[in-house]
């Protein structure tokens, strides 16, 4: 039921697990310009081992060839007996037989490809940056008792002429829906947001060729002031197509050139990750399927070697935003090796010197990130491999508490929580405790995995021991809240949303603090509002988990319909229905300086597939799930939620629901007015309504009921 | 007095502090090939940062063109503010200003070579891997004050035209000394020890070619064991000169062509690194300044792009080896930049995951290394900049401790000593606490030369603690020595030379226990005996720091007198007298496994310096130092000691000594049968016939004095 531990029959590169997708990280991460000038990472980038060894032991059924296919310099051992020179191909002898590779290589990850009739490169291969064999003076070589293995990281590299360090994404050439000609200029519209390489058609002659993109027409004009731009100095005598060779994301494209230079038309190649959507949502409501869709299509977008927080800016992976990306993938794609290879992009290697993206709520995130993908996959060979990495970074975090054992803003220490007006960072902010606790429950769970007993139990008693502090410091019976910090020690008179909403969803209030938030903070107008999609989420979801997915459904149609209504064709960064015109596009005190395409937008992927259609795993890899269907004001809706024991297709109206199940034992719970019937059904009413039916392991469900609107 | 700290006001490159060490001995260390087949160390190689921000503040007197040349992708600020595009050249404005370069370099190490008048890039730059300079969503910078910044590393690297990354070392042509032809075959002998790359004169025609390459005649003609060799296949119509890639170590090099093919001859372009000899030495015994040419042409061969081992197998940086270099380098070459680049290439980035080459002493001897560095140089900087990589090896040390406190060799700890037979590795060897309670010591100082305070209180309780129970523990009072080992807590009742000859240099015995020493462990034939030039090195050693300069004399000439008599024109890894033949090129199993020019071979350069001419420093970089001349049995010597404050000249025979002062105050030591005498001198008396004379900064000294033989 876990892609990752399929036993792999085929060949694959393989490499030191997490080594590809920090060195890939660091080509994607310094892809960033702004007006033309590199804009690196203000955080540490790390770097690849460059020395590995790789070893399997195999039982060779029949003496066989084996080809070998390596990046770097490197020696073959078979049973420790070196093969001479750099072979290509060896001979594997019958039996069983340990095979060996140690490769050296500096600029790219050191990886192989080992391709034989049984003998292959895989996940299941060990491999090591350091292999302590050496031999004493006699020639008698070390026992090597003191050497960690690990086992090879891998992905979908699966041809011998197609190694790690020649990954690119797929390319579609595209053409514009619209073109301006003008006198030496050429405004291009491509219909909606997209992102690729540009291409210059027949151009021809000799002078500056200028190319300024917009996310909107307004800003592709605005040559002083858009965000990108490329310039050109041609010499061509004759027309020639030229492409842009650093992608940029756009719907617009102004190109003005000098009066020597001619120029046919622009086009360009759509550049993407292929993946499949698994996951799908149709309803009644022809605005929220709109919603739906580009959502859909601002995921994809940010939906690349990482998952990144949005195409025209940064195109950097920063943990808050890959963490929402992580939870509306487990809705549409299910694309694991795209959580992985973040997670591992964003981590980096040891020693921990600051917070992710020097963040200190971006750190956490990455631990609920893990703790999602665990129960979303089931995948426990992750954790395996990288639970030392979790467990250096939570040493760093529990080392930066302060005296009362709370996280505090130190130097260098970044608190963001969102971008919001006059938002207090200072002393600490209940907000990142709240986070902390839910990290250390996740170190928990996968200590337990990884059968650190020790661990397990003292990661568990930080966790209790936070969450009642949590309460005893922050809750105030006054307000009917978690206050927004402590600054020396004491209260601060002021609430915002992020730590009661967290809470909620966390299930860390009595079912009487949680009414009391609901009211004195989420549906309280006096407390600041949240005007960026990213806590949007947050919000929203919070409020989905207290039933109120009639009122969501309100706010998404104002919020992200209100975006459609400006002519939005993927989500934004940050939408103040206050904002006029071209204010819309403002941001960092740059008039285009926010992003239109932000990967935090897509949120609707999630809260309809988990809120709506109302599906999620009960325990890991959905061996055990439930659907909870509300249509939250809908007439109807239908749709499929990825799983790793196949896709769970919903359809649910207000007097039909039929869900065809998995391969894991499922819960379907649902209000209704009357007892629900259907073929086979065993239902079970729980009281007020509502009702319970058991669904089996691959079991198809058809039942009618009485929708309570 | 410190060139490190001269104030530079030439342009050079520069780079994150131990990058490039890091980068280099990737490269360097990855040469080394058995028979043709690639083999890398089995340690944990590390990687250079990949972006980093570099920058200064500069007091422009008047507005200047500057020139940037950058390794990696790269953007300018001036004042914060960033300079469109990839500047080649910037103005810079009259005032103070700062001037900031952010590079990102994932194949070579980010660097940067800037110059103008007055602002050039040297080693006054800041440095940082991480300078957390983000914005918040109005525009605004973070304040940085959780940045770390450091000292920019730099070397020679003085031309824009010669980064970093193209750093080669010299070479010169050479030709054999004799040439034997034989049917498709040449044998060239290049009439000593030498190392670069062959060069294949007139090759022609199609076929193989063979290259063997030995050490010793024998080797070269041994096709199927010699250590190293060449394979071409060749498919030249015309005469041409093929010079082979890597370099090798040879005297005679082997040739063995195929039927169609035919050679003109054989040359090679010997490679080195351009050092100047400051130290010398001769005397009145031939022998003597024989072995003293040698010893300097070992020491030359392996001192590369840093200290190596030997250059004909490992070629590798060996932090035992490359100690006993450092101190040779003190009393030849003074070059500090080898010194530096060696220890940090030793060093590797942070976490550490297992001892130094993986071996306990080799560790230990990194921080001896740095004592005797600071000792002789003077050079604080260094100390200041690499503090907190000492630190986390000296955690990683504590933590390895046993119940006791000892160190003892965990799983994956290589606990060397020597090569020597049956020496046991077993338990806590008294050996490795002697190294720790130095190290510990060394920690004890470049705390307090960086002002740690704390740090400094603990590492000398450390040390002196540790001090203490190594006495406690394993003097023996019926064996008047230091035991070897404890095994299961308790003494062993083996007792080696190992901790009693470092316990006489490091001064950590009472007078009684020093003379005890000497003749139930030095002079005491039923211990185990030397056979490598590595350990003999700290054998004699303790033995001159007694006094012993007669008896190490003949030793000398025996050891090292003895490889000459067998026609070493380089000196070896190991000698043991009682071999015969060519029983003196095998080791390890293998019958060329011997290296026969190894650096650890060259002590003499040390011992001559040290111990006869007597020359050292008394406190860091000669602000104070001792002259002892003890001619040991010689009628005369003279020689050169280099020193930061200048060469200092030594003259002594048996009635005269002649120095020439230095810039620091020095102490001349003699023993006398009458009273020294000489002009302008005030000569103390101390007893026991034994003299005392100032020598004041820049003096000059001569006096006649009656030598006790």
């Amino acid at each position: 039921m876990i892609p990752e531990l399929k036993a792999q029959s085929k060949a694959t590169w393989i490499w030191y697990p997490g080594d590809f997708e920090v060195w890939m990280a660091n080509k994607m991460q310094n892809r960033r310009t702004e007006r033309g000038t590199f804009f690196p990472p203000f955080w540490r980038m790390d770097n690849h081992f460059v020395l590995i060894d790789f070893h399997k032991e195999f039982n060779v059924p029949a003496e066989e060839q084996v080809q070998l296919f390596v990046e770097g310099q490197y020696n073959v051992k078979i049973d420790g007996k070196m093969v001479s020179g750099y072979p290509k191909q060896i001979t594997m002898p019958a039996g069983k037989h340990k095979l060996s590779l140690k490769v050296f290589c500096q600029d790219r990850v050191p990886a192989i490809f080992v391709k034989g009739k049984t003998v292959v490169s895989d996940s299941s291969w060990l491999v090591t940056y350091e292999d302590k064999e050496w031999i004493d003076e006699t020639g008698k070589a070390s026992d090597q008792s003191g050497t960690t293995w690990l086992s090879a990281g891998s992905w979908n590299f699966d041809s011998p002429a197609t190694p790690p360090s020649k990954f690119a994404l797929a390319t579609e050439p595209k053409n514009p829906v619209k073109t301006e000609k003008g006198a030496g200029s050429l405004l291009v519209d491509f219909g909606r947001e997209t992102f690729g390489f540009v291409k210059l058609q027949g151009l021809q002659g000799k002078g500056k060729v200028h190319i300024y993109y917009g996310e909107s027409r307004e800003e592709a004009l605005a040559t002083e002031t858009c965000e990108t731009l490329d310039l050109l100095e041609i010499d061509e005598p004759g027309k020639k197509d030229t492409t842009i060779s650093l992608t940029k994301a756009f719907r617009f494209v102004n190109v003005r050139y000098e009066a020597g230079v001619s120029l046919d038309g622009v086009s360009m190649l759509y550049e993407y990750l292929p993946v499949t959507d698994r996951g799908s949502f149709t309803c009644s409501d022809p605005e929220i399927n709109k919603i739906y869709d580009v959502s859909k299509y601002t995921f994809h977008l940010n939906t690349r070697e990482f998952f990144i927080d949005g195409i025209k800016r940064d195109r950097w992976i920063w943990s808050g935003d890959a963490y929402q990306s992580f939870l509306m993938n487990y809705y549409l794609l299910f694309d694991s090796p795209s959580v992985t290879r973040t997670l591992l992009a964003l981590r980096g290697k040891d020693p921990v010197t600051s917070h992710i993206n020097t963040i200190m709520d971006y750190t956490f995130y990455w631990f609920l990130g893990i703790n999602d993908y665990y129960l979303y996959t089931g995948d426990k060979k992750f954790i395996q491999q990288f639970y030392p990495r979790m467990q250096s970074l939570m040493d760093y975090c529990l080392a930066r508490r302060n005296a009362q054992g709370f996280m505090e803003g130190l130097a260098g220490d970044w608190v963001f929580i969102d971008w919001a007006d006059g938002l207090s960072k200072q002393g600490a902010v209940s907000f990142e405790q709240l986070l902390l606790a839910r990290s250390l429950e996740t170190m928990a769970t996968c200590a337990g995995i990884v059968n650190d007993k020790e661990g397990q139990k003292k990661y568990a008693n930080l966790a209790s021991d936070l969450r009642q502090k949590l309460f005893s410091t922050y809750w105030s019976e006054s307000k009917e809240a978690l206050v927004h910090s402590l600054v020396g020690g004491k209260q601060t008179e002021n609430v915002t949303r992020y730590a009661n909403m967290f809470g909620i969803f966390f299930n860390y209030f009595t079912e009487t603090q949680k009414q009391s938030v609901k009211q004195s903070v989420l549906l309280n107008d006096k407390i600041q509002k949240i005007t960026t999609p990213y806590m949007r989420f947050y919000e929203l979801e919070a409020l989905c988990a207290m039933g109120e997915q009639e009122h969501v459904l309100k706010e998404m149609k104002d919020y992200w319909g209100g975006m459609l209504k400006l002519g939005a064709t993927s989500f934004w960064e940050e939408y103040n229905p206050a904002k006029k015109g071209v204010e819309h596009y403002a941001m960092y005190g740059r008039p285009f300086g926010k992003s239109l395409c932000h990967a935090w937008g897509a949120s609707p992927l999630y809260l309809l597939g988990k809120y709506y259609l109302g599906v999620k795993p009960l325990s890991p890899g959905y061996h055990t799930y439930s659907v909870e269907p509300v249509l939250g004001g809908l007439k109807w809706m239908e749709g499929s939620v990825p799983s790793p024991a196949g896709d769970l297709n919903v359809y649910c109206s207000e007097k039909e629901i039929r869900i065809s199940g998995i391969a894991g034992a499922g819960i379907l719970k649902i209000r209704s007015k009357s007892k629900p019937t259907g073929a086979g059904l065993q239902v079970k009413s729980l009281g007020n309504k509502t009702y319970e039916i058991h669904i089996g392991a691959g079991q198809n469900i058809a039942l009618r009921y009485s929708a309570i609107k």
